[in-house]
């Protein structure tokens, strides 16, 4: 473990009204004493905030706020000193500069929270869920990870993992009386609760779908021809909703993506424009172009009304495109300018076609009136709804905790049909270990040092 | 004065391990508690830290670090609280919904700092020392900044100001003896006063050209013809001096410009690169655009040797330029590839054209060789030496200072005439209120909301 102390910027680049620099580490306050004279920082109780200046020999540097954690109760369990100053990044860097030459080390990316997790304050899921937090950008986003930090997904498995650690230990103590021919370990008991682990094995397995989707934003492309009023609806549904349209670079006018939050979830919406413009040319260039954006979608809305579209087209378009996991919404728009007998008689039509094999759901809308958009806006997160696993509540978002899952979930499975075959006793135990092995990757129990390098190299320096 | 809770992130805009809400007012304490029920604040002690979560409703938003400043021990001499969350700007911005549904109002910008300001604990030129430390890029900037926060510029006039004010005082004694035509104000005094004021002035506004020039950079154009060695030479400032090259967006390789710290200075390069290639051009073209970036330029270094340059080439150029405000450095570059007796020549002939009238600094270099260097950096340094105000250490570097002394020199100047042409005591009167107001300005002492208005809406929010 490193004993040395580590310093680095904790806020975000550029310039703000207050920068912090984060110190960690057992020398932290003796380090920032050296540039700090207006306090005695060694009898400054935890958790307290010291105002001075930051000096270099007899230089003011800059006019502060130092406040002091001492270890164990800080993030990293080290001795902890955080130093608010003028938020200029200039500032930042000779104050940088002072410590490092007082002692400190600049930090690694993910160094402060990789300590707190080599320390043991937080298993490494937990750790992992702190970058998450920082990066999420919408509502489902924070809640998983903060759920994640608290300790989800880490207690769902721990239990399983314990009982799974009880049995493995006698059926070990069986191989020390191999002899004797004894059956400490119940067999059948161990075969439920296989059944019970591969089971929550796949529950979170399966919400990595939905927890993908929640991290990144479901892929939702919109269709219509050009004047079907696509952009109507993304300013109706912003409107309703008051959602937050992400100023991400990249998801932006230049890659015609919008990110909309709708109850917290984010869906992002890809405007397929153009893409019907000539009805003989669909089986070319549109189909093509619509295939490659659809080929990623989770959702398609097809807007169509019954004066610009012809069924025939919107049938061909569906069937052509239908995937069965690919959910479809067939919105008939500008139905403020048609009579109601007339949208139906079209719908029905459409109906008959589509439902219930194609298309399962038909709503009416007024985009430019905004009528019908709750209609809309329901159905999207009713979606979203229905690919969260109903089960439980940890989600799996983070690749690593998805392949780990799998592995354990094959390991279950090779323990499984070890007793099954009545296997001899030490392979059932060579089993078991690797079970347990798989299931202690994502807590961070079982791990090497290129793991956890990868892992925390992904976080942002200072954190 | 206003009376609301004000909140705003505090720090910089983007995804940092740490973001800072700041909470100000009356009841900041009070709003925050009604999201944080870990901790019962209203019993915290001043400067202490306290580990809970941000709650809204049921929901836990983010796990967070609160820190507690009682009024008038803080920023704004109000209750103040700074909330620390994992720093994604979603978190922050939830946060902020929460406390401003709790009774807070959004923070214009600069508003903490006008409070701090409107509550007397700083006065006008210190709060803009604030919005100065934050932007400073570099030492100079910094130190300059940090100087007027610590009450520079206001001790320097607020002496002044009061021998003034008890001058003005007697002055105005006599307009109630008028008609025993006492004189309480000695005259021979108050025009030595008024000599000492002027100096004062004098001096602070002749430190603007500095303080201009630290602020910004001080514009140096690098004239060579295309292989004279001009990224080299940039390069081995860059290494001698361990200079930071700003990454502020502009300055880099698209605008052909390059900040670099020396000594604490900023030098703002100017490349003028292939200017020459064509001699028989140089009235044209080449001229053109070299005047042009001449023209803004402080220091003018120019490179040659005497293999690649002619001796009338490199005269008439200087000539061409010469301009009194415009320091010359003449530096004969690759002097590890000539014998010495070759560059004297060359270099004697160049000295009998130039020397003293067009410029007095001729140096001897191998860029490559990094030979010669530092007496570059010392020319620089020294140049900027001669130009700060040799007097004292109070630099404006404020536009709306400058305005203000320049308005006091004026008011100092007519207080002095008038004494000068025997003015009526009234009028005398006059004019010394009017220099009083002008000087007042600077501190803030007079002013009006327009102005102050003006003053920090240029500050960026949260501060």
């Amino acid at each position: 473990m490193n004993k040395d102390t580590i310093c680095a910027l904790a806020t975000a680049n550029g310039i703000g009204a207050i920068g912090i620099i984060r110190v960690s580490g057992k020398d932290a306050i003796n380090i920032v004493q050296k540039s700090f004279k207006d306090k005695e920082l060694n009898s400054a109780p935890s958790h307290t905030i010291h105002y001075g200046y930051i000096t270099d020999g007899d230089e003011l540097i800059d006019e502060v706020m130092v406040s002091v954690f001492l270890a164990p109760k800080s993030f990293t369990t080290e001795n902890c000193v955080e130093i608010s100053f003028h938020g200029s990044p200039f500032i930042g860097k000779r104050i940088l500069e002072i410590l490092i030459r007082n002692g400190c080390r600049m930090a690694k990316a993910g160094e402060f929270t990789m300590r707190a997790f080599m320390n043991g304050r937080i298993d490494l899921s937990q750790a992992e869920s702190i970058a998450d937090l920082i990066s999420s950008e919408n509502e489902a986003a924070r809640k998983i990870a903060l759920h994640q930090l608290k300790g989800g997904i880490t207690n769902e498995i721990a239990l399983l993992r314990q009982d799974l650690l009880n049995f493995t230990s006698l059926v070990e103590l069986e191989l020390d009386f191999s002899e004797e021919d004894v059956e400490f370990a119940d067999r059948s008991a161990l075969k439920q609760l296989l059944k019970t682990i591969k089971s929550k094995l796949n529950n979170l397995i399966n919400s990595f779908q939905y927890g993908n989707a929640v991290r990144n934003g479901i892929d939702t492309a919109i269709i219509g021809k050009p004047n079907a009023g696509k952009s109507t609806l993304l300013n109706a549904l912003l409107k309703e909703e008051r959602a937050i349209v992400s100023d991400i670079a990249g998801t932006t006018r230049d890659t015609i993506e919008e990110v909309l939050h709708i109850k917290g979830n984010a869906f992002r919406f890809i405007d397929t424009a153009g893409i019907r413009e000539t009805t003989d040319k669909i089986e070319e260039i549109g189909v093509k172009k619509a295939k490659e954006k659809i080929a990623s979608a989770k959702i398609l809305l097809y807007l169509y009304n019954e004066k610009e579209d012809k069924k025939e087209e919107v049938v061909r378009f569906i069937k052509t495109f239908y995937r069965p996991d690919l959910k479809i919404i067939l919105i008939h728009n500008k139905i403020d300018s048609v009579s109601e007998s007339e949208r139906e008689s079209f719908d029905k039509a459409l109906k008959t076609e589509l439902y219930p094999d194609f298309c399962s759901e038909f709503l009416c809308m007024s985009a430019k009136e905004a009528l019908g958009i709750d209609v809309l806006t329901n159905a999207l997160s009713d979606y979203v709804d229905s690919i969260k696993t109903a089960e439980h509540n940890t989600i799996i978002t983070n690749q690593r905790h998805y392949e780990a899952l799998l592995k354990s979930l094959d390991a279950a499975q090779k323990v499984e049909e070890a007793i099954l075959q009545g296997i001899h006793t030490e392979l059932l135990a060579y089993e078991l270990r690797a079970a347990l092995e798989a299931l202690g990757e994502i807590s961070g129990e079982f791990t090497n040092d290129e793991l956890l390098g990868h892992i925390f190299s992904n976080f942002c320096i200072g954190k």
